[in-house]
């Protein structure tokens, strides 16, 4: 029968009911890295096409000047931008219960890779590596900036992930808000911290690495996991071993270690799941409170193999269609 | 540029950023009603198929016995269940952290019409009035349940709003737990209530009826319009203009007023927007705070048009790419 369980950060409940998966379904097809053409003429985000992106704020470059090709890592600004950094974070009032401010911030674009078919499941180790460096160097670039109160660094790859450009990227949203949705996590992790003097978040780690069924990997530094509340089949986590808030205190003698960890667990989802769709999340501290210490920085991958409809609109309960101990169990004996 | 809103409910901002409508996008085409057939003989929701689903709990009638064809509306248990109504409602912990509980509940089948092809929206008003009728019998037989703490309705119309079967339906789930989702709703309403005496939600629809910009249409009973911090384009609201926390209390004389506002408010979407994919939720109280006064119960319209990527999933802020006062006025002006 089906099982509820609670997520111990937002204190949310999932159902997980795989009977449902048994229901007729036809998952969107997405084209294999294979069969994407590794330039394309018409993608501006491949070389020779950086005049029609807006100007690159940062790049690891082999060759070339700003903005001309000979970039392997480059970030540019949003050519349609959610935030921009103009205005003023003042609150307006609308009648009398409505409130806004302008849409300040900054929303960039980070081209994982100047090869059109370039995915990072594909990449040598190395290529990841520069990718999650220049993650940190905008993070940490942005975050001196007053008005920034959270930065999201995130990934959407494929249509039904809310992808409108196939060339490889991630985007940087920096907020002039900490949304309540985060907030809800600190008042959570908050409690738990009084309540014990221990961080939640490592606690949970330590927990899963303890009932080891939800493991799919471990390093040094990472361990890779099936989240015991699981919001959606396949849903996966990459977590530090060691307490950081912050993804932009992360030390450079880590990254390689990460690098070779995100690689792999996408490859694994890439061969297990035929390329699926999926997004990929950085979770991290509001920049305010990057040294408190209840809360564990963490990457959260949801391939989009089902969708949110309306009983999740209404009541924030996901429905997830397999057993994390059991994707997991699949994962970690899929040799790559 | 952009601009933030903040939802006085939830307190969740969202980004309205219209620049971003411009870039290039394919909406999903659905079929629309005419070209759907009458019938199907595969469809196990079409008459004379009635065998293929699980037992009926519920219908209007003109002839025939239970199980048989002749119904005009059919409530039948889903045959892959996100809850049952077995096991109990005591927690368990796996691990020092990890809480679960058995998956009891309800989840039905609304089959809204045994034509496969009669959408909410080619409907008489009548018919409209028959679903609406069945959706609060139903409610109301299944609040006695003293396991049940929340009762969800909802329609998912269209593959990307997560249907999988083609002809009308909607469905109730019935949840053993309220959902922090839900609670936190609630938390801001009860402080607003404490601090003026009055209903939050009541209050937003005073101000939106006085602010006139994003109200659709209105009836004696009903007021329909696009919320202030709408999350997505054309999310669009029904709520009664007298205060009534429960959709299990809408008294029988206000059924046919909404049964008209729901047809027009879905006709204008289908005309405006070629029959799009949409969800449709039913906001209530929980079951056990239904005559608490801090509540408003009302439906929530979401067409597809949008996708939730990694932003959303990370922060909890939506991006809308349309001004709520420029569609509500579109739609009041639509002639249908």
């Amino acid at each position: 029968m089906p099982e509820l369980r609670q997520d111990p950060i937002t204190k949310e409940w999932v159902i997980i009911a795989t009977e449902r998966a048994k229901r007729p379904h036809d998952f969107a097809t997405v084209r294999k890295g294979e069969e994407i053409p590794p330039f394309l003429a018409s993608c501006p985000f491949c070389p020779g096409n950086e005049a029609q992106t807006p100007p690159e704020v940062f790049a690891y470059r082999s060759s070339g000047e700003k903005n001309s090709s000979g970039w392997r890592v480059r970030v540019i600004r949003n050519k349609y931008p959610a935030l921009v950094r103009r205005g003023t974070i003042e609150r307006r009032e609308e009648g009398k219960l409505f409130r806004k401010m302008d849409g300040v911030g900054v929303h960039e674009v980070i081209i994982e890779s100047p090869v059109h078919n370039r995915l990072i499941p594909l990449m040598e180790n190395r290529e990841v590596e520069e990718i999650l460096f220049a993650y940190r160097e905008r993070y940490n670039a942005l975050k001196k900036d007053p008005l920034i109160k959270l930065i999201i660094i995130f990934k959407n790859h494929g249509k039904s992930a809310g992808t409108s450009l196939e060339h490889p990227h991630s985007q940087l949203v920096a907020t002039p808000v900490v949304p309540m949705h985060i907030r809800r996590r600190f008042e959570v992790a908050t409690g738990y911290y009084d309540d014990t003097g221990r961080c939640l978040l490592c606690d949970m780690i330590h927990e899963e690495k303890a009932l080891e069924k939800r493991v799919v990997m471990e390093t040094d530094k990472f361990i890779v996991f099936h989240p015991f509340a699981s919001r959606s089949p396949f849903e996966t986590w990459i977590a530090p071993k060691r307490h950081l808030s912050s993804f932009g205190n992360v030390p450079d003698e880590d990254i390689p270690d990460l690098a070779g960890v995100l690689k792999t667990t996408l490859l694994k989802l890439y061969k297990a799941l035929n390329n699926p769709d999926f997004n990929y999340v950085i979770h991290t501290a509001p920049v305010d409170d990057e040294n408190k210490n209840y809360y564990l920085w963490h990457i959260q991958i949801i391939p989009r193999l089902t969708t949110m409809a309306g009983f999740e609109i209404g009541s924030g309960i996901y429905i997830n269609t397999a057993l994390p101990e059991e994707t997991a169990g699949f994962m970690r004996e899929l040799v790559v």
